[in-house]
């Protein structure tokens, strides 16, 4: 390619609103051009680079055995009817009518329409398993998109849906799916961990999620310092903080005026914060109605939503008014888990189950109990609600925990047979009885990938593509193009390595300074350029490494050579 | 592939909307699945096949020269603002609200985006031509979509648009479009015609279709039968039909009690039709009011009606009611061109100017006049109205024109200026001076060169891909998977065929009986099949050409051999 043939407009401004350098670097190397709120066009150069990630996810899903499928982009709103999500998606998923006034959706998500794809084609146990996949257009309407490609409404993914007559055979391709990720990731040239996740709206048992590490990534990570666990914040756990337990005592109701947070009620009683419970009132959002939910975990640690939202069922928790806490008989900043009304939700974490000798809220201004013992109440609900610190100790080994940033790029779900179910999709078993079959989710953010990619591959100068990833491998720079005999070196050059199988751009515009196509090229970061000027009397041309920004002389005549051994 | 791997679910029953055989045969075939109306997921094979013609008009536009984009599925409404186009595309155009109440569509074309893409970022002529193009999914609500992937509402396309700073480099690209074209469809293996066309809503003014020539196509293509003169009937023409001209006599009102129609009127008279003029009324839409309109033909002739929404300038033609056409002061059955109220939008067919002695309607109920002369009148508007007829004469050569049936499966555009114009995208020409750009596009229906291929190839047993578009080349069938003798051979053969590189697929379906696996075998339409059965006693297979059905008997070792001969 030339760049005189090639549509690549390269700018000096980023939008004001373009924080994440892949968001700058991307708008400015003329990759992608924003037409609306989350919605990007791809030009050439961005094109170029979403069919190579595309192409390899394509190859290593096909090595997989998954079958490539398109599913349209509007679905029936029926289907969702079906599964019941569509009372569950929220504003997410972007609702519309035809001309004929029928329900239609910009799928967010294929699971519906994959089994209403496999439903009574599929009828026995013998044709199980099956893996269909595709890597097509998916449409979030997000209420804050933001960072360009990372979180844009319309995005490309590759999404795959598994089938299978048992549990024992999904969890077999579940494994395959996470070393076919691996695969991909490890070949886009990515540092990235594989962690333990939340299963989120699309449900299931297990999941893991894949991440690409970057400062910038939106996800807190959480990881051992001496084994490789590593999970989502949301679904993080952590070996018990176990202290010393306490003596009973008699439970006693103690003034504590004005001491309303954990801290300054521990301070006032000369107690461990460790030896209290303390409570987190939220709105529970449910399909259909809201409730109350109070949280307790104890004063020295911190709820994780998420882990909260999944021990009530919710679909979201809100923060609950003043008025909506009265309004159930709570007290806030005095509230403790005796005599709460039973039309409260309660929820205790584990760690503090059976612990005795408590400081706990006593739902009455201005006064809390001491000497409080957990075990003396019954048909108490014990959930995993803490979100672990960095410094807690790993529970496979007894490392070190600590937290890193992540860049959510893949996603694998063990569903079981949460959809199949509910859209009564069945075959037949060994013994001709009907049973639903039993489904893996896998997706793959592949427009996305292209921002993580720059995300964890940049300086202040700009892109820097790995090498399965870079739009072209050589750019050619031709310093003065007005001269003959640079440019025809170019020329040269250029053919060589076309030649050779190398993917080369010459940068053979007549009225760009050098300075330009210099600034170009490190804006746009192709791996290496071969720069054609002064030296060129004594035969030599420079070759530029984009990464260390290193530059070597090379005669002419073994630029190709040396190309290929620097590859 | 095998068989046994690949969800290629056939079925005996087609839908009972499915009259074509392209919808037939893939339903059933199991190439795509229908969701909704006009909407279809592409099952594996189907997707096999969609993505062999894809690369082809992927690989033939790399080639022209062309840059491939993606742009935005779901498109700003105000793009089409900008373009006055959010006024004219009618219900075709999906619109939509998103969360925040802005206004999408879900785009059915892309001059806005890509003249949005362009404008700002293309400066100068220098920087000119660029062409850029993308393959991406379209949706049009059709009022009613039919016939499969023939005329669904979401779709795929190729749609390409060029810039230029003059006409004539505009029409070198059209040009090599039209060359580039003509490849991509050889190579699919079609037999098609380019014609002259109708730009219909794109606009502009040169434009071309390819019709794919099948029995079933929608199009009526006029074509000559010595020289290569194609049309869409909707812009085709034919040397005027020109008849000896009559005398001048005195213009005389005569009874016609009763004698509505131009057959009638002259047989009562005893007139010759040629020489009487047709009226034909009707209600011309705009964005902004309708009009009543009147078109004039010879009594022997028909109005082509797109050339009659053309002569206007309307968006569309409906018929006017009674109570509309007595409005105006027309008398439906007597209509003639004297005495029309300058409200009524008139237009005379060509061939009639200067013609004189002729019938007209009176105006008046039951009234004709005989030996009006068209010359007496000024300010005729005179346009090309008639529907070319089987018979008529060729322009060009004149050869005899007939009708075939077509399926447009491409069309491009000399759109000119009006996008960039509209849009305010200019460019600086060598003098500095600011000129909007000079625009082409170019279109080709993907998704349904998918049917088109099945229309033009098939038989009462199924589908006949042509080489290009094959899903696999060779089937290779075990007569009975369980024999083990026949399933290595069939396994070995496939070893042989994948390492030749010929794409193959094993049927090793335990369960599946001969039968079954040969009809499915002419149902999905691999152009050869490779049968292993009772013959392997005697070291001998079968190959069968889909095309022909006929059966050659080869030696098992010779396989290889004659399938590499056959392709």
């Amino acid at each position: 390619m030339k760049f005189s043939k090639f549509f690549m407009p390269t700018t000096k401004e980023a939008p004001k609103d373009a924080t994440l350098p892949s968001h700058q670097y991307l708008i400015r190397g003329g990759f992608i051009a924003q037409t609306g709120a989350g919605i990007y066009d791809f030009m050439p150069l961005g094109k170029i680079v979403l069919e190579k990630i595309r192409a390899i996810v394509k190859e290593e899903m096909d090595n997989a055995g998954a079958n490539e499928v398109q599913l349209g982009f509007v679905t029936p709103l029926s289907l969702w009817e079906e599964s019941g999500r569509s009372n569950t998606m929220g504003a997410e998923m972007l609702r519309f009518k035809d001309r004929k006034n029928s329900d239609f959706v910009l799928s967010p998500t294929n699971e519906e329409a994959v089994v209403n794809m496999v439903k009574n084609r599929i009828t026995s146990y013998k044709d199980l398993p099956v893996h269909l996949y595709q890597i097509n257009t998916k449409f979030r309407d997000e209420a804050r998109p933001r960072f360009g490609l990372m979180r844009g409404r319309e995005f490309l993914m590759k999404d795959g849906y598994s089938f299978h007559s048992s549990e024992e055979d999904l969890i077999r391709e579940f494994n395959l799916m996470e070393a076919t990720y691996k695969k991909i990731y490890t070949r886009l040239g990515l540092e990235f961990r594989v962690v333990n996740a939340d299963s989120g709206a699309i449900g299931g048992s297990g999941s893991k999620e894949f991440h690409v590490l970057a400062n910038s990534g939106e996800d807190t990570i959480v990881v051992c310092d001496s084994c490789d666990y590593g999970a989502n914040i949301e679904a993080a756990v952590r070996k018990p903080n176990k202290k010393e337990k306490l003596q009973t005592i008699t439970l006693e109701k103690v003034e504590t005026p004005n001491q309303k947070s954990i801290e300054e009620v521990n301070n006032f009683l000369g107690t461990d914060s460790y030896y209290s419970m303390k409570a987190v009132i939220k709105k529970a959002i449910y399909e259909d109605k809201t409730k109350i939910a109070v949280f307790f975990v104890r004063g020295c640690d911190e709820l994780e939503e998420t882990k909260a939202v999944n021990a009530v069922g919710a679909i979201d928790l809100e923060d609950a008014s003043e008025d909506e806490i009265e309004k159930v008989g709570l007290v806030a900043g005095y509230c403790g888990i005796l005599n709460i009304t039973s039309n409260v939700l309660v929820v205790v974490d584990r760690e503090l189950e059976g612990e005795n000798n408590l400081v706990i809220g006593a739902n009455e201004e201005n006064c809390h109990y001491k000497g409080f013992d957990l075990t003396t109440l019954e048909d108490v609900t014990y959930k995993d609600l803490v979100a672990v610190q960095e410094g807690d100790i790993c529970d496979c080994c007894g490392g070190k925990l600590s937290y890193t940033k992540g860049i959510e790029a893949g996603h694998i779900f063990q569903l079981g047979t949460k959809y199949s179910a509910a859209m009564n999709a069945n075959f037949l078993d060994e013994n001709g009885k009907a049973k639903p079959f039993v489904m893996g989710c896998y997706g793959i953010g592949v427009s996305r990938l292209v921002a993580a990619v720059i995300e964890q591959n940049h300086d202040e100068k700009g892109c820097i593509w790995t090498k399965e990833t870079a739009p072209f491998m050589v750019d050619i720079i031709v310093s003065n193009s007005k001269k003959e005999e640079e440019a025809q070196i170019g020329e040269k050059i250029y053919k060589e390595l076309k030649e050779a199988g190398i993917e080369a751009i010459l940068d053979d515009r007549l009225n760009a300074r050098f300075g330009f196509k210099m600034s170009d090229f490190e804006l746009i970061g192709f791996p290496f350029a071969v720069v054609i000027g002064k030296k060129l009397e004594d035969g030599m041309v420079e070759i530029v490494n984009r990464k260390t920004l290193e530059k070597i002389e090379v005669e002419v005549e073994n630029v190709t050579k040396k190309i290929i051994e620097l590859l």
